[in-house]
């Protein structure tokens, strides 16, 4: 590649994990939102994060597009391929996670004006959403920074995530459970929903851990067990 | 390129084309003895299931090197290039495919000696176990055929999975429901897991009509209402 062609890749390439970085920031604060419309059955807000969808798919093109464009102008080679590739393959994570903040609003807007959650476990869904949250976040700050010790540690978040999670099923599973089978219905979704948006943060740590070292980190979830 | 190139481009990529064909046709498989393990209540089948998780892994890791040495090696452009990047988007499909067929064994492995299910919805699990398996037959198919006509087709398939989950969810939420909470929360999961497999067979699908027509037919997915 010619110095020119090399300045040119770069600004391509910056503007690609720019924008990867602005998905996973919305996400995070979608997520913020969602958690909030749900904790508050609170519609207005619940509209807000679904009315969103449409950014999140325009945001998800244009990234895809940018990707595409890379590889067809530049013809990137080794390192640079690999980030190339792995901006496609963060893609899919990034969007998925917009799309899981929505599953949440749409759940507080179908219950509306009930709250979705009972009272009961109002505590784990404020922890998993402060969770989620932070991994957004972090995810934005990896992609920007590209981190690998940084990309890691969204390992240690996700184990405080499924541990959450364990323990709301251990609560629904309980015969305790007092809220009957539609709220259980409801929690359960959520619950995966907030799991699953923490995969897609851990699994964009792992690529961004690739890209940098070109070691792919073993795939530990044990949220899959 | 030249015409030894594009030979050995051709060759490269059909050998691609086949592995994801194969990694269509395994996920197919294993939902089709997933969900005889669920509704038999089978163990050494969900066992023999949930040891394939290795083999899944390898053929996903294979399928992304394959990708990326096409690219490395080929510099393919304009619609080659386009073959290629749709193809690392629907390893991650198919790979989700198959692992959310193991999410199926791991419940029935779970509840083990008893069943998963209640006998209520082992109509629809039937059901949607056999749409789930049609779906990875076809996925594989488009992925060998490129037909973009059966790809289309795989959104009837996919409806057929949205109805059935739809009456399982009224099913839920109906005060008639007598089988309790624990088994409404695997109802729950197993629900989400055949309409997500469904979801990721539509995937391929629109993957496949978009690299054969260059138009990406719309996201129209009534399940992430």
């Amino acid at each position: 590649m010619s110095d020119f062609m090399r300045v040119i890749y770069n600004e391509q390439m910056a503007d690609l994990a720019g924008l990867l970085g602005e998905m996973a920031g919305v996400a995070g604060t979608l997520m913020e939102q969602a958690t909030q419309a749900l904790l508050e059955a609170d519609l207005p807000l619940a509209e807000q994060v679904i009315g969103e969808g449409d950014r999140i798919a325009e945001m998800n093109t244009l990234a895809e597009e940018k990707a595409f464009a890379l590889l067809a102008l530049q013809a990137p080679v080794a390192g640079d391929l690999r980030q190339v590739v792995s901006a496609i393959q963060i893609v899919g994570d990034v969007n998925r996670m917009g799309v899981l903040a929505l599953h949440v609003a749409k759940v507080a807007r179908r219950r509306h004006p009930n709250h979705a959650l009972p009272e009961s476990v109002n505590g784990y869904f404020a922890e998993m959403g402060r969770i989620a949250v932070n991994m957004g976040a972090a995810a934005k700050e990896v992609l920007e920074s590209r981190d690998p010790h940084r990309a890691a540690q969204l390992n240690v978040d996700d184990e405080a995530m499924d541990d959450l999670h364990k323990h709301l099923f251990t609560l629904l599973m309980d015969r305790e459970w007092k809220d009957g089978v539609a709220a259980a219905v409801d929690v359960t979704l959520l619950g995966r929903y907030y799991e699953r948006f923490a995969d897609h943060a851990v699994e964009i740590g792992r690529r961004v851990v690739f890209l940098v070292t070109g070691v792919l980190p073993p795939d530990t979830d044990p949220a899959t067990e």
